[in-house]
């Protein structure tokens, strides 16, 4: 029997909580690997906040479970325990509520003021910092190789703080989209032009590449200008940036130098 | 009996591997808490790359252990077996090597050209990725409040790739330290002026605040300039900037402008 909360005819403080059963925990534990969130077209996202902005983004809502209500936009969730929200949750330490969402159909590629591309990064957390900088900076396109990390793996969505709902992500074979791209291709490596004396575009392709490697070479065959953050040290044994810390640095750049 | 690799006598694939004592053991799993870090003056770092950039950096190796040789700059390791080393590790997946230096001793603050300084940065991710950033940008001195996230936590120490080697990080009543300043001093907040449009310095202080809260009152009222990075976005959902992504770009304005 599942009983919610704020319906007529209960009072406020009663709560009756549900127990959730085994095949839901089967099916949400199982979302954390993707192979299950492309068999299902589900995924989770963990947090008041998180959840009610994808609800207000107008995604599909599937299920929500928490421990008590979660706010005005979202439907009354159904009440589950501490404890039973500890079984499903990927968090080391839960938050009060955890939704299962219907992952949208991807649409296509929009080729229209800034976009930003990304090849093989392969840390969620960098993904969901830069889809969070995307919003930021509006950029409403992020294409992405097939070999970068998936945005509706959990630490992902967690990591987007919500920004997930207002960017479209598409995965791609990276080199053919660039190939038959009409913006100009910029990418970011350690060797190019500094960012600071370069002309940028309002419109145009920004290309970041994997967290180790950088930009591979069939992708950065179709870069139409290679640009660098550069470095202040004296000392040179800092290797790198961090690829979310440099996209928020180039990203800032595209929008400084083109008025906003 | 410990027997190291790369001694005279000794052929290279003649390898002895020794047993980590169980007080070892003892000693650096408890160096993930900050008690003990204080009461031993000990920290630790895993992987070659970090090992050898402390080293490099003239940091005080206590003790090296490692499943292979782990490159030219360090002494020889104690050669132990990765089960043995997945018992001292911090890490899901350890790496090669594990170190424990000693805790340099705190120099006193510098405050010539450009510093950082962070109010409340509580998350160690975050405030590794802001040292690796000061490493970069030049930046040789980061001054925190006592509340922010300890240094010589692991996953600092990890986060920071080596720069840690490179950055000199202080503790302090932060509101004190600002007050008896001489340098303007910058602050990042949701409703200052514009940063592009800023006149910047090539000295100053820039101020940092909490993930979740900014920059605290105390702090604030020390501020000469309230600085803000503009968003972009037709949607106003976005709350803020990740911190290290915030300092990644104020920290670029601040270099661009001054010139280098």
């Amino acid at each position: 029997v599942r009983v919610l909360i704020n319906r007529p005819g209960l009072l406020s403080f009663q709560k009756y909580y549900i127990l959730i059963s085994k095949s839901q925990i089967k099916l949400i534990t199982g979302l954390q690997q993707k192979k299950y969130r492309d068999k299902s077209g589900l995924f989770v996202a963990e947090g008041p906040k998180v959840i009610n902005e994808l609800i207000n983004a107008g995604l599909n809502l599937y299920l929500l479970f928490a421990t008590e209500a979660i706010g005005s936009l979202a439907p009354d969730p159904e009440l589950i325990t501490h404890k039973e929200l500890q079984k499903i949750s990927f968090l080391k330490t839960p938050n009060t509520a955890l939704a299962v969402f219907k992952i949208p159909k991807e649409q296509s590629i929009q080729e229209s003021g800034m976009l930003l591309a990304l090849d093989a990064v392969r840390d969620p957390g960098n993904l969901g910092t830069i889809i969070r900088l995307c919003d930021w900076f509006g950029i409403k396109q992020l294409v992405c190789s097939n070999d970068t990390a998936d945005c509706y793996n959990p630490k992902v969505i967690q990591a987007t703080m919500g920004s997930i709902a207002r960017v479209q992500v598409n995965y791609t074979v990276l080199e053919e989209f660039l190939d038959s791209a009409v913006l100009p291709i910029y990418g970011a490596v350690m060797d190019g032009d500094t960012v600071y004396s370069k002309q940028l575009p309002s419109e145009g392709i920004l290309v970041m590449g994997n967290e180790a490697n950088g930009i591979s070479s069939k992708v950065a065959r179709h870069l139409d200008h290679r640009i660098t953050i550069p470095g202040f040290g004296d000392n040179q044994a800092t290797e790198s940036l961090n690829v979310a810390t440099a996209t928020a640095i180039l990203l800032s750049e595209f929008r400084r130098t083109t008025g906003m």
